[in-house]
This record gives structure tokens, sequence and C-alpha cells, in this order.
């Protein structure tokens, strides 16, 4: 039975990258972790009804779906993108979890068009929204870190992906809270008081520095960066989140660690730096 | 005699880290460029005194001088940074400006308080901006991109920089508007507006991606990146900004570069991507 302390704890799967869908499954019902984060791409190369199963079968939950989003473009690319953000959607209802991660898009390529690409993202929202809530699956709109502006997400501050979501029904559009996002800000602690029952998702890691080569690398194991953690687990609580902690990392080091060890590591540090620290 | 269209504007002279102050003043007489921005250890090559005559000598305005700050440590560290400040606010009046760029600080050595290291520069603000007013300077509060919080400046938007610089007087305390830090800032347009006559200074260079190895050089010249410049000098300047345009370029293909084709580039960007664009 699982340790009582990592109840809310949750694996996502790009954690350990090296893992398909039924190896992270099979680990994290060896560690005693209740709750897995899939990702599309292993999950289609196994299909989603085969995902839903060895996940439904192992008794874990899945707390969500990675990822719908990159809604900046416009013309057929952008129609294209609304399909497959419905697809996605259909997936996650499939997988059981009511939580789709959104990463809303960068720049279209050669343009400067910021407030532009921002109101292509509240449009197609609002187009997906609707279609979303009626299979009992939330869009979690993830604000990025600002350095990944131009090229990921023109999502920058929670309080800007809550000024987006309360353009909807909280069963429809929430947000992702994730340290390493948000960290930052100074901000933080009252936008997430805000976002209340809108917050879709809690995902942790550590922030770290110098910044590897590729950026979107710089995700660390909590313990190794910058962040102090406890006061996001509180903050969250405090604004009514009872849902899982995920710990998302992308990180080259933990890539090449032995997937089962990871797990160790994370379990250990997120009772010791996340719920108490 | 200087064209009027680059009237107000400035050569940082980290665009040109080769040059010595001495070449760095030369190269913008020979380029019809109207001001510079200094920094302490070039100046300090030559002796304080010596940069402020060439300087005048030259009939170059001097538009900031680059840096002081670096505020967050506490003990004989925090009181020495103290003392280092008031020379660097001596040498921006020997050198005959009124704007001397702070950049804050992050978090001290595996502090993760950030918090407390936002409040000591707080602190130590409040007690160097008597000493700065008192000698016609006035320090500028920079804040830097949220990716270099945690080691080099815990302000990390122009909210915020707003925020502590009103506890001040505004001849003592304002702000810079660098669009390599703010670009991405979903109020920054407000912010803009509200910091009116807190700015103390408007530095401009593109955001480039992917970032490179080391991402303090990630700062490109106007129109290799993602930024669109024109709001921003329009912005500025309807808050009531006359002051100079800074080009401060931190990029190793910049330096290699030489120099005066840097002038060149930069004075036809400036025209061509800050002022039209």
């Amino acid at each position: 039975m699982t340790d009582p302390r990592i109840s809310k704890l949750s694996l996502n799967q790009q954690t350990t990258k090296s893992w398909s869908v039924r190896e992270a499954v099979e680990g994290c019902v060896r560690a005693g972790i209740p709750a897995i984060g899939l990702w599309r791409e292993p999950v289609a190369e196994i299909g989603v009804a085969a995902a839903a199963k060895a996940v439904a079968d192992a008794g874990l939950r899945v707390s969500s779906l990675c990822r719908g989003g990159f809604l900046t473009a416009s013309g057929d690319a952008g129609r294209a993108a609304l399909e497959d953000n419905r697809r996605a959607i259909d997936e996650a209802a499939t997988l059981g979890t009511d939580c789709l991660v959104m990463v809303v898009g960068g720049l279209p390529d050669g343009s400067k068009d910021l407030r532009g690409a921002r109101q292509r993202v509240a449009d197609a929202i609002a187009e997906l929204a609707p279609y979303a809530g009626e299979r009992g699956v939330r869009l979690a709109l993830e604000p990025l870190h600002p350095m990944y502006c131009a090229d990921r997400a023109v999502l920058s501050t929670l309080g800007q992906a809550i000024d987006l979501a309360e353009q909807h029904p909280v069963e429809q559009v929430g947000v992702v809270v994730d340290t390493f996002h948000i960290w930052w800000d100074p901000d933080v602690w009252n936008q997430i008081a805000r976002a209340g029952a809108r917050i879709a998702s809690f995902q942790v890691c550590d922030f770290l520095t110098p910044l590897p080569a590729d950026v979107l690398l710089g995700r660390g194991m909590m313990g190794d960066g910058h962040i102090e953690f406890p006061p996001f687990h509180r903050a969250v609580t405090e604004a009514g989140y009872t849902g899982d902690t995920e710990v998302e990392i992308f990180n080259a080091d933990v890539w090449a660690t032995d997937p089962d060890e990871v797990l160790a590591t994370m379990k250990q540090r997120y009772v010791d730096l996340v719920l108490e620290g």
C-alpha cells in the first residue's frame, strides 16, 4: 500500500523519458506512486485504449495528459491545430483524466506580433472549451517561463493565464501552477490565491543555474536548484487545490539515470523538500 | 553634424566591448552618435577624471553609467556593496550623468529566500537614494528578464521596479525600460505608462532564439530576434521620456565584428526598426 505521505504524488512521464507507458506504470506501482501524468506521444505508441487499460488495471490515477496547445498559427495550420486539440481532448477523456495541459505556442515563424498571437490563443481556447467541457475534460492553461515566450508559449504569467481562463466556465478552463515557470513572479502568491478553483494541475521541479545549452532542459530535481517549494505547496492547498503534485523534469542527467532510482529520489525529495522543507 | 534621426541615439559601451573608453568615444564621434553609456570597469582603466574629460572634450552626452547594484548580500558583504555603490554614485556625478543603472543582484549563494533578498534590495535602495539625490544622480532600477532571477537580479518586472522606485522621490530613484528584459510582459504597456517620469533610461536590443549556451549573451542587434521595437519607443515617448535610446548588446558575434561596422549597423537598424519599423 501507498505511503500516506506520497498519496498525492504523481510521476509526470517526461521525468522518466526512456520508459514506455507500460514501463512507467509498472515503475509507479513498484515505487508506490499512485498517479501518473501521461504524454500523448508515448500513449500513441501503444494506442490510447491500451494505455487507458494499462493505467486502470494498475489502479493508478491519471493526473494529466500532456499536451494540447500550439494555437498561435493562423489559416490552415491554425485549423489543423484545432483538429489536433480536439483529438487530444478525446484522448484525455479516454484515459480518464479531466486535465489536458495546454502549452499555447510561441510566435509563428518570422512574426513579431505578440499581441496577435495572444489573441489567436484566446480565440482558439474559446472554440475548444465547450468541446472539452462536453467530454468532462478541462483545458489547463500553462503559463511558461518568459524565456520561452518567443518559441513555445506566449502565455507568460499565471495572472495572464487566469485572465484568459476566467472568460470560460471553471469546469472547462483552468490553469497549471508549475514552480519552474512562475517561481520568480513577485505577484505569484496573489495569483495562486486568485486562481482558486481554477488550479487544474500543480507541477514541481527546480530551476537550475547555469541554464544548460538547451534551456528546455534547465528543469532539475527538487533541491538541485533555487526554488523553495513548501510555500508553493501551501499556497495551492490554501487556494483549495486537492489534486496531485506532479513531478515533471526535463533534464539530460535525470534522463540518463536508472528510472527506478529517479523515482526513489523523487519520492524522498518530495517528502523532504515539497511537503516539509 | 549629427543626422537628426539619430540625435537621441546612444552607444552603450558593452556593445563595443573590445574598445576602451577613448576608442568608444572616438568611434561615436566618427559615426555621429551623440551619446554614450559608460561602464565602470573600462572607465576605471583610464581613471574617472580622464574618462569624464574624454567624453566632455568630444562633446558627447553620457546617457548612463553601468552599473551599481548587487545588493542582496547581508553582513560584511552587504556593507561592502553599499560602499561600492556610493563610489559608483560619485563616479556617475563626475562623469556628468544623472543615471546610474542598478542591477540589483540574485539570490545569495545557497539561499532560496527570494522574499528576503528582495527586502534587502529595498533596504539598500532606501539607504543609497538620498546619497544619490544629493549628488544629482538617480538610481535607475533595472528589472532583468526572469531567467536571471536566481543569479543576477531579483527584480523581475517593470511593475515591481516601479513599486520599489515609488517609495522614493522621483529625482532619486527611477527605472530602466530595456526591451530585452520586458518585451514578453503582458502588462508592459500599462507599466510603461505608469512609470512616466520614473523612466531614467531606455535601452534596446533584440531577444534571440535559440538562446546561446551562455544566456547572458542572448541579446542581439535589433532585427535579429523577436521584438517589435516601435511600440516600445512610442510608449516611452508617450510616457514623457525625452532621453536617449541606448543600444546595449551582449553578443559574442557582435563583439567579434569590427566595432565601426557595429556602429554603422546599429544606426541603420535604429532608424529602420526602432524609430519606424
